[in-house]
Order: structure tokens, then C-alpha cells, then sequence
């Protein structure tokens, strides 16, 4: 079963939006075991939409278009749909009723432009959408099921986990197999070094297959195996997993889905440590990074992000004497910004981030970050250069300084 | 000039990472009114990869490609072009001096792998990456020209604006007219409701032509016109802006790259004023919002992440009778939250966010957030519901507190 994504809207093309449904879809079809060869975008015009619909058409099992069937104007996929199978489109009454109740239940009337939802190409299927106005549609073309979704994530994303894929896997009977990854997550070396360790494990032509990711400061090499059982692809990723981690030692944080945030949550919840930050370049990411995470309030106390430096003195009481004698880029400012950080905030850890995320340049040069960590056990600080710009400087920073907590809490930053 | 984008990575398909370069691309070919109709993603596999090239090369005029000429053996886009041009492969002895020297510079040795970055098919040209270690390409296959450029956008942008679109501008000569857009923001009503009031101004086959784009909560709308000059096309767009502004009113905020983010710390300024957050339920992405903007240290003091109750009272000396008697979801503790915050950051200006962001209710259904502003001129608190899951929340939230900060240096908010 080979499953192709398309992307329906103009504001994909011209950039401003980014297209997260196809990594959201791709993840999917992954986890459900489904061949996924291809993705497309393409902008909201009718005789494009068609012929990209057409060329999928001819060499997929199964098509998810996403976009284009919202209520507005410039919806154009209901339309291309009827053009690529080449049937008429139906109104269905009994859909624009349930529309009309949607509305009536939020105590507002309904847009009249709504209806053109509850327009179909002849022959599909209403897919119901529990989150939303649009209905999905699900036809078949030629050889190939066409399924037409909301380009809005909160509402696609519960059709594909609850109509598309479920409906896919029927129809793709026991033929597929399945598809299994395990993700290794790495830090502290470059993506050319991690290659050069492990490349030799690397082989187009083997089962698993191998692949280095690089993210926002982490490199993570993902292990992927196909096999007619769950159980057969684990037997095939084990080996190649080992010799790994035999290689790669303590750069391996973590496996799967298991970030950065939730180990160093986890390590506090297991020691009953309370956590706090204190920020000034990355201005709040690290202790939103940390509270993104559902039940962190269990041990996240807060945090302040100390912007102007009166702040540092003031609410994180760092001493004058430091600020003046070392800079505000300095370990011993971040230093005293965590201990400062435990003490204000009443918490047992704390995590401090300081330093030049420019354009300009604050003492030291652009991309100069100084992280500390403080727990009961020791402290410690760490300069270090960022490449890039602004952007990428706070985000580089934001995932060291939730290692260098991670490797404060288990106490190997200390004793190395 | 019709240019395709063809993005490389089974990372892509696999939905690990979301394909932001499409996105910075699309942007740049807009802007420089290069036609931009299709965007593709392959996997690292050799034949799709090829597949795909030949499928563009047989459509366009130029075709962009990104990521698969990293150092790593999974980077097959180098073979790739060779397969679908039917050229060899050369090795770039000068090129592999140039890395030996980069790492040399660095103080590190060249890691063996990174030699495949100075193979390239015959007749490429090299394009220099002044950030990293792989060279860009650009190659003429049939009637199309082929850009291979690497996946990291950080090296990857710089050499599209300084080489690749300089390039097809050349190519183009004066064939192509611009392609202008104008970025209309609004905030305050969904985007059905916006396509009601302007829908009738839509239409496929006028020029200018107008879009609808929802984003964290802001509706954007987009009108985009083609014409043989920038100043004729702004000509087409100006009525359509101005009929628009007629019928939305106070709901368009700004235009173009005007972000939120800005406005907010452009009415700080204009008014002397400084600026801090008090946060619970964002957790901080309020304040790095704010922060993500060069140069907000001129207004921004800080925040507080005050994520305990007892941060609350006490960081943030919040009255204990008014959490006691309200809760900690409450338009009386959001609006002590911002005095509060006012008062321990020594600032003009302070904006409180508290509320239920789930999984689990705290006190009120999820979703229910309280946003409160205080200025030297007057405060006020509103409550409201957010739909979706606590990421949605957080986002949505974190976009409704940045916007009620502007009513309230605006004095709109206390006017109403």
C-alpha cells in the first residue's frame, strides 16, 4: 500500500505557511507500516490541483490531499477532485443541516459560505470532522483512494488516526508488513563526526536501513527495519541499536520520542528535586521548552528571565561586585544567576542561561553563551560559541542548557 | 521562469522533521516574482530521487534542490543529478583542499567522510557555502537548469539569496514582470467569518488575487498581484487594501513583516514605557516571543515564570485572600499578577497570563485562560476559552496576551 501526501494552498508556495501536516502525515503512515514514497505541494489553482491529483492518481494506491476545502473562496480541491475522476458535484442536504446545528450549538449563525462544505464530488464518502466545519471525502479514482482532508492540523489529524488510517490498513490486509524505527538521540558532537563513527553501518541496501538527523542542536540517527511482524523488526534493529551505543558511548541520551524536557523532569521527579530557571539571552525558551510538557508543574517552580541587568542583582541577588568584576557574560554572573535562581524561587535546582545572542554584541561576540547549573550536589558553568543568528543562537542554547542540566542532575558534568 | 523545489530526506517522509526550506524558498522566489508552482519531497533513495529530477527537469526551468550532499553516505543527490543528466561523476581536487583548510581553521582534523563533499557531476559548477563544509551545485539538464544546495537552511539560505536567485534573475531577463504581495494581519475573528465580510472580493482569474491564512491565532490576508513593474503592481493592490481596511476596520492590525511582537515593543517605545510578563499557563512563550525580536532589550525588563501558587504570593505579591477567594484562574489574580509584576521588575507596563492549559484541569475546564494588562494609564483582565490541546492552548494564548498588550498601550481596550 503506497501512500502519497498532497498539500493544497497558495501560502505553502509563496512561504508563509510552513507545511507541518506532511511531517504529521508522514509520521502516520510510518508508524502504521504503509509505504510513503512521495509529497507534493502545489498552490490553490484548479487546473494545477487536477494535475497533480491526476499524476498521483497513476502511480499510488492511496492519496491524502490536505487543504483547499475549507469554506472560503479559494477551496479549490472539491472542485479538482471532480475534474480528476471525472463526475459531477452533489450537495448533501442532510450534511449542511448538521452544519447549521454546529453553529446553532456555539450560539451563532452561520456563515452562508459554509455551505460549500457540504458540497461533494459524486460517489464520495463524508468523512465526519469532530473538530471543525469541513467534512473529509473519500473516493475512489481509477486504482487509487482519493481522500480529501482540513488543511488545519487540530482537525486532520483526528480523521487520519480515526477514518484514513484505519481505513488504509483494511485495505491493505496482512500485504504490507510493517515498517519500524527506533530513534537514537545524541548531543555533544557534529553530525560529520557521529557519520564518521558509525558510517560503516551504513548500506542503502540493508534491513535496517540507517539515517543521522540533525536538529536544533541534537544529531539523532534513526534505525529502520522492515519485517512481515513488530517482533521480526525489533530482532533486526537490536544488533544494529548495540553496536551503536557501543560506539557512540554517552553521546546517546535517549531512544524514540523521549525529548530532552521530559528526561530532565524525569531526573528531578526521580530525585524529588524542585526545578527554577533563570534566563537572559534565550528570554524565557528554556523555561517554556520545560513547561510544554504535560505534569511538569509537579516539578517546575518557575522561573525569571532577568532581561535588564538590574534584575540579575536585584530579584536573582546576584552580587554587584560580580556583574562589575567578571561582565554579565561570564560564568561566574551565570553561576551566580542560578544559586540566585534556587534561592528566589524556592526550588532545589536551577538552570541559568547568559550571554550575546546579538545582533549586537553584549561584551562578548555574537553567539557567546554561558550556561551554569546548580543542584544540591555542585555547580558548574560552561562558555560556549554558537554559530549563526539570533535565532539560532537561542535555540543552540535552549538544547545545551537542558543537557548540561541533565548531566548536573545525574552528577556527570561533576565528576568528569 | 517556472522554478520547482525538490526537497531530499527520508527524514521528510518519516515526518521527523518538518520541511522548513520549502517555506524559506517559496518566500524568496515570491519576492523576486520567480513563478513557483510545485514543491516535491523523495526519500534518500536513489531511484525515487532520480524519478523525481527527471519528472521537474521535464517541467521547469529550474529546479532547487535541498539536502542529500551532506558528507554522509545517506547524501545520494550528487548521484542522483549524474543518473538523471547521464554525466559522471568528477572529484574537485581544489574543493578538498578548501575543506582541509576549513577544519584546519578550526583547530579539528577533517573527518575522512567529508572528501565525498568534493564530488560533483561532470559540467557542475560549485556554489560556495560560506557556513558549512558542502559546496552547492548547479548543473543544465536539458532545458532546465538544477540547483543542489545542502538541507541545513542556515548554509543553505545565504547561497539561494547570493547566488541561486541573482542567477535566475539573470536567466529571466525582464520576461517575467513581478509578483507583489501585501500582507493584511487581522486578530479577533475566525477565518470564516473574515471570508464572509470579504469574500466577494475573491476571485480565481482577477488579478490582483487574495488568500486567507490562519496562523496561532491571527487571520492573515494575503492580496497578491502580477504586473511588469513592483510600482504598477502596488497600483492593482492599493483599492483592493483599501476596501478591505473599509470593511474589517480595527480587526487589521498591521502589514507585511509588521509582527505583533514588534507593534508591542514599538508602542513601549514610542511612549517611553518598559515592559515584563508575568506567566503561568505559557509557562515563558510570551516572554521569548517578545525577546525573539533584536533589540527588545531596550523595553523589556523581564519576567516571571511563576509556575507554583506560591510564586504567586510570593515573587509576584499577589493578596493570598485574592487566590484564596477567586482561584488561580481568575480575572482578580491575572490582574494582580500584572501589578505584581509591574512592581518586582521596576516596569511601566506588564501583561499576566494564568490559566487551565491541560492535560488535566486546574481549577477551570481546560483551555480557560485569563489574560490582564496593566499601563500607567489603566488594567484590565479577560477570560476566555481556547480549543485544542495544551500546545494549541499555550500558542493561541501566547498570541491573544501579545495582541490585548497592544489595546492596552493603545488605550483601545479601556476605550470600549
Amino acid at each position: 500500500m503506497n501512500v502519497e501526501v498532497l498539500a493544497v494552498g497558495t501560502e505553502l508556495l509563496l512561504g508563509q505557511i510552513v507545511n507541518g501536516n506532511a511531517a504529521d502525515l508522514g509520521g502516520r503512515l510510518a508508524a502504521a507500516g504503509l509505504d510513503h514514497y512521495r509529497q507534493g505541494v502545489v498552490g490553490d489553482n484548479i487546473v494545477r490541483i487536477t494535475a497533480a491529483i491526476t499524476e498521483a492518481v497513476g502511480r499510488a494506491d492511496a492519496l491524502i490531499i490536505t487543504g483547499g476545502i475549507g469554506p472560503t473562496q479559494d477551496d479549490l480541491t472539491r472542485e479538482a477532485i471532480c475534474a480528476a475522476a471525472g463526475v459531477p458535484m452533489d450537495f448533501a442536504a442532510d450534511y449542511a443541516d448538521h452544519l447549521r446545528r454546529w453553529w446553532q450549538a456555539r450560539g451563532r449563525e452561520m456563515p452562508a459560505t459554509n455551505l460549500r462544505q457540504a458540497e461533494h464530488p459524486r460517489g464520495a464518502e463524508l468523512i465526519p470532522n469532530a473538530k471543525g466545519t469541513a467534512p473529509g471525502l473519500r473516493l475512489r479514482v481509477g486504482e487509487c483512494w482519493v481522500f480529501a482532508l482540513p488543511g488545519v492540523p487540530q482537525e486532520m489529524l483526528p480523521m487520519v488516526d480515526e477514518h484514513v488510517i484505519p481505513f488504509l490498513l483494511g485495505q491493505a490486509g496482512v500485504e504490507g508488513g510493517v515498517l519500524v524505527s527506533q530513534m537514537l538521540r545524541t548531543w555533544g558532537e557534529s553530525e560529520s563526526r557521529i557519520a564518521e563513527i558509525v558510517g560503516d553501518l551504513y548500506d542503502t541496501n540493508t534491513n535496517p536501513t540507517l539515517a543521522f538527523l540533525a536538529s536544533g542542536g541534537e544529531i539523532k540517527l534513526r534505525v529502520t527495519a522492515r519485517a512481515a511482524t513488530p517482533a521480526a523488526a525489533a530482532d533486526l534493529i537490536a544488533p544494529v541499536e548495540a553496536e551503536i551505543r557501543r560506539r557512540l558511548g554517552r553521546l546517546v541520551f535517549a531512544t524514540g520520542a523521549d525529548t530532552i524536557e521530559r528526561i530532565v523532569l524525569r531526573l528531578c521527579a526521580e530525585r524529588g528535586w524542585t526545578l527554577a530557571t533563570a534566563e537572559s539571552a534565550t528570554g524565557g525558551l528554556v523555561s517554556a521548552a520545560l513547561t510544554s510538557v504535560p505534569g511538569s508543574s509537579e516539578v517546575v517552580r518557575g522561573g525569571i528571565v532577568a532581561y535588564h541587568p538590574e534584575l540579575k542583582t536585584g530579584l536573582l541577588g546576584v552580587d554587584p561586585a560580580i556583574l562589575d568584576g567578571f561582565g554579565l557574560v561570564s560564568a561566574e554572573t551565570a553561576l551566580a544567576m542560578a544559586a540566585g535562581a534556587r534561592r528566589a524561587l524556592g526550588a532545589d535546582v536551577a538552570v541559568a542561561v547568559t550571554g550575546s545572542a546579538g545582533p549586537d554584541a553584549l561584551e562578548q561576540p555574537v553567539g557567546t553563551m554561558v550556561i551554569a547549573v546548580e543542584t544540591p550536589e555542585g555547580s558548574r558553568a560552561r562558555v560556549s560559541r554558537s554559530p549563526g543568528d539570533r535565532e539560532r543562537v537561542r535555540v543552540y542554547t535552549t538544547t545545551a542548557a537542558l543537557h548540561l542540566l541533565r548531566l548536573g542532575l545525574t552528577g556527570e558534568w561533576w565528576s568528569r
